[in-house]
């Protein structure tokens, strides 16, 4: 894969952005491999996501920012670049169910999509093993009614000391405290067992059984202190009948919570996912 | 295609029920073309239901109930007995929407499942045309605040002297009152277009659009006196993205609410939906 | 809804296409709704759909394409302009089968995607009421092994009459002579009952059953003079079991083959299908 | 999870069969969790499934075949009993890909259904780790053109000493040779990359891509001496479009496949899926 340079950024709506912004590639030589643009009307907001070649540019990849800080200063953009050279720093948290740890960790191994496991963080020791096989640290930090706020505070500090781009939730069955959401606002991603907005809390797939829905579903979202409620990146669902009790719901319902956890992730990791208020613009 | 009975029951959950009904079936030559069963654990309770080729048992199809009723009885079934001969009755009423009334009127052309269309009752005049080019009685019945309770009672009239098995709301945008609910409880299907319990009520695609989930559905359910409440039968959802607006998911939407609703009353016409409480078991 | 124009072009790959572009449409004042790109890398083409808001430009829309050609001559455009407020006039062909024809009628009445029926042609007379009802013609050209190079010459000439962008077989029986489809290459839209490349040819259900599939399409595609062998606009598939016979799939089949039919339609009326080579490429 | 034997059989069709074997289990006190049967009329054949709780029966679950043997015989039976205590033994071959085996050891470990594995066995030496961190042994075997017979001769020889029920190609790159695909018929499940019969062969996503389809699929199937040509147990799809290339399909291909193969296992251990000549009978 050759290295690319993905921009985006969105800013206030106004004519000719695409029009600057494609014309200053133009001018560096930049060979754009995708480019992807959305104007979100209620908020009067434009959205960009162009990945260049990196070496096509005619200056540095380093020296790219202080190129474009001029278009985007104009404006007014909030913008970010990545560099495929840099991949993002993703920890993940787990507890003791397997299902969405093994996928992540067999999708860095094959690096499906370009991240790094700096660690893993649990709140038991059973994956211990498979984690350490893979060469990566794991660290296992209980957390109880009594020492929640102190685990809370050594994880801070890990995301911290990894330099964490990422925090994934995977089925982490722990609800972080106001401190660490607000701290890593827009890094945390967590896959809930339910099509949001149904089903938040506790035991969606109990909720889902009483109801007697005829689908269900798993939600990728960003953490917020507001549990169950931060903006949804990513949503599947697959289909139950009147046989399936919650437990066989649980167990069919791991396919797709990891599957769409990773494409919630990969969707991140891609630069491709852009906060828009309390919802998201995702880029295919 | 055969002649077929089709008995369908639930009863307290015991031993031996199966071995009875199939024995007497075998007993009297009956030849099964299809069966089901379930438990509800919850309740305790056993459902099922089985297709016989009328021709094929060795008393006529009319003297199916004299004979079945010892076991009915010996069981304490909530049982039916269905003949295909005899196609279930099917009003429809509607509003301006056009699609599930086309997709309905389709498939009553097609006999892609035996059902009889008696008439359509409409709140607007739109569709008299469509409807009377198929040779079928079209009653505008205009709805306002001021005469609802009297057209609705005009209604009611119509079903009884049509004889209707089912009602179905087509995307009727009005809300029955409670006297039609309960007296035609079990018997009136509705399409909401969100997928149940997510969104119930007034304009649902815009509350999807401003909670920005990434898929939209529709759910059809047995209407109750409770707006959106009713035990559901059949749901389905199609993927929607950061760039529909609502009238775009309105749009799109409708391709899943004449399905659904037509897959929930193809299964509710086969008698393979048997009510469990405030869920519904539905036979494939 | 507002007037737009959409531009649609591929061209052989270039640097600097979407900055000459983008930035012909900021200069006369154009506001872009929608913009999508692609390049397909094994025929080095560059592909480009934009939609402006008509109003918007500093000149009438009837002299986009003077303003334009200087642009398209440069990087060799093959391009094209439409117009909503001109919308396309799509030809139906039917043969006994109803549900894509309902479909079609439906959208048409609702205007879901903008299209004109100029009129109805088909092999029997069974759905003449229903089009009718609708104001529009309904022209009866039976096809048999004697008449046929007669019959397509009568549509043929039908075609031209209407001024046909596009002819719609929808679930028409027949298959056209090479020199309907040679005259209309890119013209014709054709639904074909299965998942392409699988069962092509006749009684693609029949071929499925006898497999043993576990899933059953439904194939949208140009038509050339290859038996389904055009480019693939739209397709997709439900599930099945072995409790489904071959005409059990055909009943089921049907719900697709009407949906995926209207969404490659739609695609095509919406400019959003480019050829490329035997293949296509369809902006979302 | 409460002791089950799960009784499968297919016989030729007769009238009575359910009767009968109901009435068995009935007659001896057997607790029914689940029934399902099938009458396949191309073949004339019947087909049944029967899960019953094991300490319901009023003979030891060693001494079922004694009883039921007379039932078997009169209606010419193939059948088959499984005792939920002895779970099947799921002999994994793998190359060098790792998504399959990772969700399968993901499987394992939460025993999302019940299996064993007694050894992996692959041709490349990069998942031994992750393999012995599960303390599974991991088999080694080179596939070479010169060496392939005695490579076969190995792994058959392991088959053995395993008591391997089943084998499971889990992306294992390699074609088994005749010798072992006859003596292991109906044990060995294939995951195919693509939507059979569709792309039989190699490279089925380049095949894919040159063919412009708008679904990628996967095949769960039955090996046979014939190349790709097995009874299908399992299939799913997912969405493409013009912008992945055969390398972005072979990514998104991957989580298909997974699931695919995981559900055509599941199925497969939990004795739902009956031969029926050249397909599968699958009970859901």
């Amino acid at each position: 894969m050759a290295r690319t340079l993905t921009l985006s950024f969105s800013c206030p709506d106004a004519s000719g952005i695409v029009a600057e912004v494609s014309t200053f590639i133009a001018n560096h030589k930049g060979w754009i491999t995708e480019a992807s643009q959305h104007t979100e009307h209620e908020l009067s907001r434009f959205f960009m996501r162009v990945e260049i070649k990196a070496e096509s540019l005619d200056f540095p990849a380093a020296d790219f920012s202080q190129h474009f800080s001029p278009i985007a200063k104009k404006f007014s953009m909030d913008w970010k670049l990545s560099d495929s050279a840099k991949p993002k720093r993703v920890v993940i948290l787990c507890s003791k169910q397997e299902h969405c740890l093994y996928d992540l960790l067999a999708r860095h191994v094959a690096q499906d999509f370009p991240f790094v496991i700096p660690c893993v963080i649990s709140n038991h020791e059973d994956h211990r093993k498979i984690v350490e096989a893979h060469g990566l640290p794991f660290h296992f930090i209980p957390v109880t009614d009594e020492n929640k706020s102190e685990a809370y505070r050594k994880m801070d500090a890990i995301f911290v000391k990894e330099k964490a781009d990422l925090i994934v939730l995977a089925r982490y069955m722990q609800v972080l405290d106001a401190e660490l959401c607000h701290k890593f606002a827009g890094k945390i991603l967590n896959i809930h067992h339910s099509f949001l907005p149904s089903f938040a809390g506790a035991k969606p797939y109990h909720q889902a059984h009483k109801k007697g829905v005829k689908l269900i579903g798993a939600t990728c979202h960003f953490v917020t202190a507001e549990l169950d409620e931060g903006p949804i990146v990513e949503q599947d669902v697959i289909r139950v009948d009147h046989s399936e009790s919650p437990e066989d719901m649980a167990h069919l319902g791991k396919d797709i919570e990891k599957i769409v956890l990773a494409r919630g992730l990969r969707a991140v990791v891609e630069d491709r996912v852009l906060p828009a208020g309390h919802k998201t613009v995702v880029f295919r």
